[in-house]
C-alpha cells in the first residue's frame, strides 16, 4: 500500500535494521533517535505538503495517469520544473532547514534524459527500465536518495589512478544478473531516510574508468550497505531533553557517509554500467536541475529573515531607520536567489527524451549567488539580534529555581515580550547562523551541487565570450583586416 | 504611410522645426546635428531589428491584428513580457547605449490597465479612447516618449504646496474641448527622436493636487514645446570629426527637459483628468514594467565584457587565470540582473484590462541590482583595460605625421594586433565608463525608473515580514499567549 | 606574593567559592570544568605571554617602577598604545579566540583620564584613589574585569525611567563608607576568570540618572555576586571527552551574566558617584580603545587564513590559482583591519591626565570593518574548506574498531597526509565559523565594543562634513552670496 | 635663485620650448594652454601649501640643512614618511585631483637607499653622485618627475626579447662620458610640469636584460625628448570658455607619453648603469612608498564626500537616514584608505643607507583598497547627486537670454538655494566620477602604482602562509609525525 501520509511515511522508516553508525553505537532505531528524528520530520514535511496542497506538493504523472508526489515527478513541461521551486522554497519556509529529496528529484530528471541519449547511442534498454523503476517509486510513493559524490581521494588523480579503488564507487563483479559495486559516496543527504538510492558518477569519464560508469538502483536497507552519520554544530542539543536551546526543536538535515561492501544490484535496477562518454552530461544535466533547486534557501532566508523582525521587535528596535533598512537589504538578496532559479526554471526548454531542463547559465548564477548572500543574510541577523544570541544561558539555567527568576527579570526586553519568547527566537538564529542549521544554510549553500569554482568553471564555458566580443567590436569599429593573424 | 524601416524612421524625423537647444544654439536639424545623430541610430535600430527579426522586434497585436513594433504592443499574455526582456537585451547588445523606447512602451502598458480600472470607477471614457491613440499609433508605427518626471522643486512640499506651481506639469485652463497643461519634465529619454509624448504624473497625489492629476499626449512638434537638451560626459568628441575617441561612433543617448508653455490638448488624448487617486497605481504598474526594463544594462554588459575579453587578447593576458576569473564575475554579475528581471516578466499576471502586469517585487530587485553591479561591472572593465585607457594621446595625434607614427611604435602590444583597433577598443571601454554611454550604462543605471531608495521602499512593502515573522515564530516555538499585548 | 606565571595565575583561582551557574548546577571549581578551563588556559596565556616576551607582554610602569603585564599598565606613550595591538594580534594568534583581558585594560585607560577630569571639576579625590588602586592591581599582578554592558530593559527608555531600576546598575544606598549597589552586567568577557571587576556606566546619563553614575572594583568573590554563564555553539563538545571534534581543545572564550546583589563598595574602591556628565566621556574613551583593541581579531584571521591553507594542502588544492587568490583575499582583509586598528594607536595623543588615546575616527573605522570582514574571512575558508567540514562524523566514530577503519579508508586525501590531521584541521575551521569560537570570532566581532550603528553614528559624528562640504565648494566654484540663508 | 612661490614656480615653466603635442598640434607655450594649465595649478599648490604650512609642506633637510619642500626631502625617521602622507591628504582636499609630484618623491626616496646597496655590492659611485643630485634640485627647489613605466610591448616577453628593443628604455651608446639612452615611458605623470626626470627600470630585470637596467636624471627640456600628451574624458570642456561645466576649473591632472630620441646623460646624473639585479629592489622600493602615497585619494574622497553632502543639502534630502547613512559609508571607506596608508608610514624602518621605508604589506594593502572603495564612493556620490548629475544642460544654455532663465525656473530645489550653485556641485561631482578627475580618481587608482595583481601578487608574498599554518596546526593539535613526506 503506498505511503500517502506523513505518519505513514515515519512508520515507514521503522523497523528497517539498518547499520547507522552514530556517537559510536549502532542506532538501535533511527526514527527514535533524538538527533536524527528532526531530520526525519522534514522529510516527513514534504508528504505533509502534499497532503495540504496537493497542488504545490504533487503532480499528475503521464507514466501513471496519476497525481504523485512532486519530488518523483518527471518534468512535463516548463511550468513543471517552476513548480518544484515554489515547492522548494515553500518547505524552506515551513522548515527552516534542509528537507533532503532534491537530489533525488534532480538524479531522476538527470537521469530520466540521460538513459533516452544513452539507449539512442548503445542500444542500451535503460531508458525503459528507468521508467519502470520510476513508476515502482510513483506507485509506493517512496524517497529517493541520489548518491552522487565519491570521496575522491588524491583529488590530483582521476578514479582509475586512485591507489585504492574504492574511494571511487565502482564495479568489482559482473554477473549474468547484475553487477556488484564497492565504494563510499560522502555527505549524503537524506540518506538514511530515504526508501531506495540512486547511484551515480560523480565527474566526467574516460575510457579508462569504465568500471565506475556505473548507475544503478538499490533499497535503503540492503544488507551490504553501512552509514556513518555526520555530526552537525550544536547537535548534541537534541540530546539535553527538548528545551529551546536547540532553535528549531522540530526539523534538522542530515548527511551521512555511504559505505557500499559488495552491493549486488540487479540488472533491472541498472541505468549506466560501462557507458563512461555518459558521465558527464549526467553531471551536468543533475547539477542543472540541482543548482536551480537552491532556491530553498530563499525559504530559509525567508525564516531568518523573519527571526531578525521579530527581534528587532522583541527589543524594541524595529522603528529604527538602520534596522529596517538591514531587514529591506536581507529581503533584496534573498529574492536575488530567487528571481534567478526561477528564471532557470521558467527559461526550461524540452530534451530529446521529452522531459524539461532549466537554463544551465541561471541556474549556475542562482546557486553562486547562494554561496554568497545566505552569509551576508546570516550576517545582517547576528547584527539584527544582538550579542545575547551567543551570550544567553542553557536552558538549564532558565528552568532552575535558583537562576531561572534572575535571568527572566534582568533579560526583559519591550515591555509585555516574554523573555522566553525572546530566547527561543535568538535561539532560532543561533541555528540558522552557527547551529545545526547553519550547516544546511551557510555551508551546504557554499557546497552543495558543487562549490562555487565548479560554477565559475560553468559560467565561464556558457558566457559565449567570443560572441560578446564581437559585439564590442563592431561597435568600437575595430578593422581586424588591420591585424595580423596571431600565431597560436 | 506607416514607417517600416529605420531610413524611413531617420526621414520622418526631418523638417519638424522642433524648439531644440544645445551648447547655445537654436538646432536647425536634430538629424543631422553630430551630438544628437547618434541617439537617433539608437533608435533607428529599433525598426531595424523589426526588420530584421520580426518575432523579437515586432508582435501581431490583437488591438489592429497586424505586426507591429514591439514597442507599440499591449501585452497579451505573460510570453509578451518576457519578449520585451528578450529584445530589450538585444538592442542593449546591438547599440552598446539606451535606445530610448522603453518609457514609452511601459507607459502605455501602464496606461492600458490604469484608464480601465479609472473607467470603471468614474465612468470615463478613458480606456477607450487610450485603445483608439494606440491604433492610431501602431498603424503610423511611431516612436512613443514616455514623460514622467517632474522637477519637483522644493522635495520637502507637495505639488500643490510648491512657491512655484509649474513645477510639476499641471492643468492651467480647462476648455470644453480639452485642455492647456504647463510645466516641465525633466530627464526626458528620447523625447526629441519620438512623434507623440504621452504625459504622466511622477508622484502619489492627494486631493488638492487635482490639477496635478493629468494624463495626455500630444506631438512632439506642437509649438507651444521646448527641448533643452542635456550634456553628457564627453559629448563634444563627436564634433571633433568622427576618429576612434568617440568610443561608439554610432550610438549614443539622449536625454532633455521638455517644457510645456500652456499647451492645449483636445480630449480625445486625455486619459486622466483629475482622478487624482489613480497617479499612485499609475507610477506603480510604470515603475513595475520599468524597473525590470533595465535588462537593457544586461545588454550593455554584454558589450563591456565582450571589449575588456578582446582587450586581455590584445594586450597579451587573455590566458591569466585573474583576467579569466575577472571575466566570469563580470559574467555572473551580469546574468543575476538578467535572471531577475525576465523572472519578474515570467511570472507576470493578467490586470482587470487583459493585459500583463510583471512581478513587481522581482522587477524591484532587478532594477535594485542594477543600481550595484554595472558599477562592479565597469570596475572590472577598467581593471582589465590597464592605466593606458585614460593616458592614450587624441585622434589627431594619431591622425598627425609627427606623432602618428611614434605612438604605432610604441604601443605595440601582442604581435600582430594593430595598434588603432587596441585604441578603439579602449577607447570604447572609456565610453561606456566615463565617457557618453557611462551616462546611460551607470548613471541612468543608477536613477533611471526610481534611485535605489524607492526601490528598498518597495522591496520593504512587499517583503511580507509579518507572514516571515511568523514562519520564524512558529519553528522557534514562540507561545504568544505568554506575551502580554503590546501598547501602541 | 605577585602572581608570575601561568601556573600560578591558574592557582590563584582555585578555591574562590564563586556562585557560577552553567548547565543547571552551581560549579564546584570552575578551574576543573571542561566547559570552563579552555576560556582560564586563554587568559592564562596572558602571563605566558609576559615570561615569554617581557617587552611584549609586558612594560615597565612609572606608577611602580616595575615592569607590570601590559594588560595593566597606563600608556605612557603612543608606543605604548601601539605595543598592545602587536600583543593583542600575538594572542590571537597564540590562542585562536578571545583572551579576555582588553575589556579591563581598556577600562584603567579611560578611567585614568576620566578621573582626573572628573577630579578637576569636582575637586573629588577620584585620580588618586584610581592610580593606587592600580599600583594595587599592578603589585598582585591580577586579571581586571571590566563591567561595562547593563542589560538595558525597554530600550526606549533611559536608567531612570525603567519599570525595574535593577536593569541598570545603579547606587541603592549610601553610607559614610561607602556604596551599596544593585543590578547586572550582560555579557561579561572573561569575568569568572579575573580577581577584581571595575563596574562602569554604559551610556549617557541626564541628570535623573545619578544613581547610575557609579564606578567602582571589587573583587570578583565577593558574595553578593552571582555569575550565569552563558553557553556557546558546540560548548557541550567540551563533555564529550577531548577528541578531536572540540577544534580548538586548550582554548576558548568566556561570558557571563553578572549579579549584583547588593554588593557593598568601599570608598576607596568608588571612581564615580553620581557625576552624570562625565559618564558619556567615559563611555567614548573606553570604546575608542577597546574599538581598537579588536586587531586582536587579525590574531584569530591568521589562524583561520593559516587553517585554510592547510586544509588546501591537505587537500591537495593549494596550487589552484582560485585558491591562492582566496588566501591572498583573506590576508588583504585581515590587514585591512590590522592598518585601521594601528594606525589609530600611532596616531595617539595625550590626555590631560597625561596617558594616551588613540585616535577615535580611525579606532571606529577599525572596529567597524570588524563586523564585516571576519565574516566574510570566515566563508573563504569554508569555501576552501569543503563540505566535509559539516559531514565528518564524530570522534567516537573515529575511535570505534568498526567505523574507525572504515573512515580511514575512504576520507585519504593528499598521498601521506593522515585522515586525523585533515579532520583536526577541519574541526578548527567549523570551531572558528560555526563552533565555539565562532561566538568570538563573529558574533563577538558584530556587537563587542558596541554594534555597528554604534559606529556608524560615531563616524557621522567625527566625519567632520562641514570642513568636507567647504573643500568641495571651494573647488566648484560655489558662490554663496548667490543663495538666501535657509530658515532652520 | 630658487623657487620659493607657487608663482615662481609657473614662471620658471614658461618659455622651455618642450616637445609637447596636443591635439594635433605642438603646444606653444603648455602654461597658458587652457587644458594644461590646470594641472600646472596642481603643483604650483605644492609650492602654495609649503608657502602656507611649511611644517606640512615643508622639512628641514640634513643634506642641506635648509627646510626643503617635503617632496624633495628624504625621509630621516618614521614621522617624516607619516608626514608626507598627511601632506597627500591635504594636497588632495585643496585641489580634488593628482597634484603629480609623489612619483618623484618616492623614486627619490627609493633610489636613495639603491643607490647606497648597489654600491656595496659593486664599488660603484651612485650613492654619492644620487646625494648630490638631490641637494642641487634642494638648493634649485625643482620638481622632479619620477619615469618608471615603459610601454612594455608583448607582455609574454621581457626586454631583451621584444622585436623592437625600444617598447623599455635602454642604453644604445656607452661613452666615457656618459650614455645616451632610447626608449619611451607611458603614462607620466606630471612630466610636462616637471623640471627634472629621473628615469628607472620598470621591473624585475634578467642579465640579459643588462642594458635595460638604466637609471638616470635629466632636464625636461632635453631637446631629444618629445612629449605627446594623454587625452582625458572631458578634457576639451576646458576649451569651452572657462563657465561651470569643467566642474573643478582651477585643478586637473596630466598624463603624457615621454619618448627618448637618444638622450644623452652625463655620468654625474647616472644612478644606476647595467646592475641589473638591483632593478627589482629599486622597483619594490618605490611601489612600497608609492602605494601607500595613494592616501591622497582620501584627500579627493574628502572633497567628493563634501560635493555629496552638499548636494543632499541643496536638494533637501540631507535629513533623509539613507542619504546620512551613505555619507557614513563614504568616510568610513574614505578613512580605511587612510588608516592603512598612515599606517604603513607609522611602521617604517630604517634602511642600510639611513632613510625610512614603510611597511610593504601595509602599504599593498592599502593601494588595494584604492583600487575598490574610490569606485564605490563615486558611486555613492552619484546615488546622492540624483539624474540631474548627466542630464544638466551646458553651460551655453545657462548663459543664454532664451534658455537661462528657463532652467533657473524649472531647476530651483529647496529654497533659496542658487540653481547656479545647484549645477556647479553636480559638475563637480560629474568631475570627479566620470569626467576629468575621474581619470585621477578611479582610474589611476586602479592602476597607478600597479595594478590591482601586482598588489595581490607582493600580498601573496608577504602574507608569511606558512607561519600561519603553524599557527593553527598547533591549535587544531595537528601531528605530523602522522603523516609521510609529501614527495614534491
Amino acid at each position: 500500500m503506498p505511503i500517502t501520509t506523513a505518519e505513514q511515511y515515519i512508520q515507514s522508516l521503522r523497523g528497517r535494521k539498518l547499520n547507522v553508525y552514530l556517537f559510536g553505537e549502532l542506532v538501535v532505531e533511527p526514527v527514535d533517535h533524538p538527533v536524527i528524528r528532526p531530520s526525519i520530520n522534514a522529510v516527513a514535511d514534504t508528504y505533509k505538503l502534499a497532503e495540504e496542497d496537493s497542488e504545490l506538493g504533487g503532480a499528475v504523472s503521464s507514466l501513471t495517469g496519476k497525481r504523485v508526489n512532486r519530488f518523483l515527478h518527471i518534468t512535463e513541461n516548463a511550468n513543471d520544473v517552476v513548480m518544484q521551486n515554489r515547492m522548494q522554497r515553500c518547505l524552506g519556509q515551513r522548515t527552516g532547514t534542509c528537507f533532503q529529496r532534491c537530489v533525488g528529484q534532480d538524479a531522476l530528471n538527470a537521469l530520466y534524459s540521460v538513459t533516452y541519449d544513452t539507449d539512442q547511442e548503445h542500444k542500451t534498454p535503460y531508458h525503459e527500465r528507468f521508467r519502470a523503476f520510476i513508476k515502482q517509486m510513483q506507485e509506493e510513493n517512496f524517497v529517493i536518495g541520489g548518491a552522487m559524490t565519491d570521496p575522491k581521494g588524491d583529488r590530483s588523480k582521476g578514479p582509475a589512478e586512485q591507489a585504492d579503488p574504492d574511494v571511487f564507487v565502482h564495479v568489482v563483479e559482473r554477473r549474468p544478473d547484475g553487477v556488484v559495486i564497492r565504494g563510499a559516496k560522502a555527505h549524503q543527504t537524506g540518506c538514511i531516510n530515504s526508501h531506495w538510492l540512486v547511484v551515480m558518477p560523480t565527474m566526467r569519464l574516460t575510457e579508462a574508468d569504465k568500471d565506475y560508469a556505473i548507475s544503478a538502483a538499490m533499497p535503503v536497507d540492503h544488507p551490504g550497505i553501512t552509514y556513518i552519520y555526520g555530526r552537525q554544530s550544536c547537535d548534541a542539543r537534541a540530546l539535553e531533553g527538548g528545551g529551546a536551546d536547540t532553535g528549531n526543536a522540530m526539523y534538522g538535515g542530515q548527511e551521512a557517509l555511504i559505505v557500499f561492501d559488495d552491493v549486488f544490484v540487479p540488472n533491472q535496477y541498472i541505468f549506466m554500467n560501462g557507458e563512461y562518454e555518459f558521465a558527464a552530461p549526467l553531471v551536468e544535466r543533475f547539477t542543472s536541475y540541482h543548482r536551480r533547486s537552491y532556491v530553498c534557501k530563499a525559504g530559509l532566508g525567508d525564516v531568518l529573515i523573519g527571526a531578525a523582525a521579530t527581534i528587532a521587535d522583541y527589543n524594541g528596535t524595529s522603528q529604527a531607520s538602520h534596522v529596517k533598512d538591514k531587514l529591506v537589504e536581507m529581503a533584496h538578496l534573498n529574492e536575488t536567489i530567487y528571481g534567478a532559479g526561477i528564471a532557470a526554471s521558467h527559461e526550461s526548454k524540452s530534451t530529446a527524451a521529452g522531459n524539461y531542463q532549466p537554463d544551465d547559465m541561471l541556474a549556475n548564477v542562482c546557486k553562486h549567488n547562494v554561496t554568497r548572500f545566505p552569509y551576508e543574510i546570516a550576517r545582517l541577523a547576528q547584527d539584527l539580534a544582538g550579542g545575547l544570541m551567543v551570550t544567553l544561558p542553557s536552558d538549564k539555567e532558565f528552568d532552575s529555581s535558583v537562576t531561572g527568576p534572575i535571568l527572566r527579570k534582568y533579560l526583559v526586553c519591550r515591555p509585555g515580550v516574554s523573555v522566553d519568547n525572546r530566547r527561543r527566537v535568538l535561539r532560532l538564529i543561533e541555528n540558522m547562523t552557527l547551529g545545526r542549521n547553519a550547516v544546511g544554510y551557510l555551508t551546504e549553500s557554499m557546497h552543495g551541487a558543487g562549490s562555487p569554482q565548479a560554477q565559475r568553471i560553468q559560467i565561464g564555458r556558457m558566457m559565449r565570450v567570443d560572441e560578446k566580443k564581437k559585439l564590442a567590436k563592431k561597435l568600437a569599429g575595430v578593422d581586424e583586416t588591420q591585424d595580423k593573424p596571431a600565431k597560436k
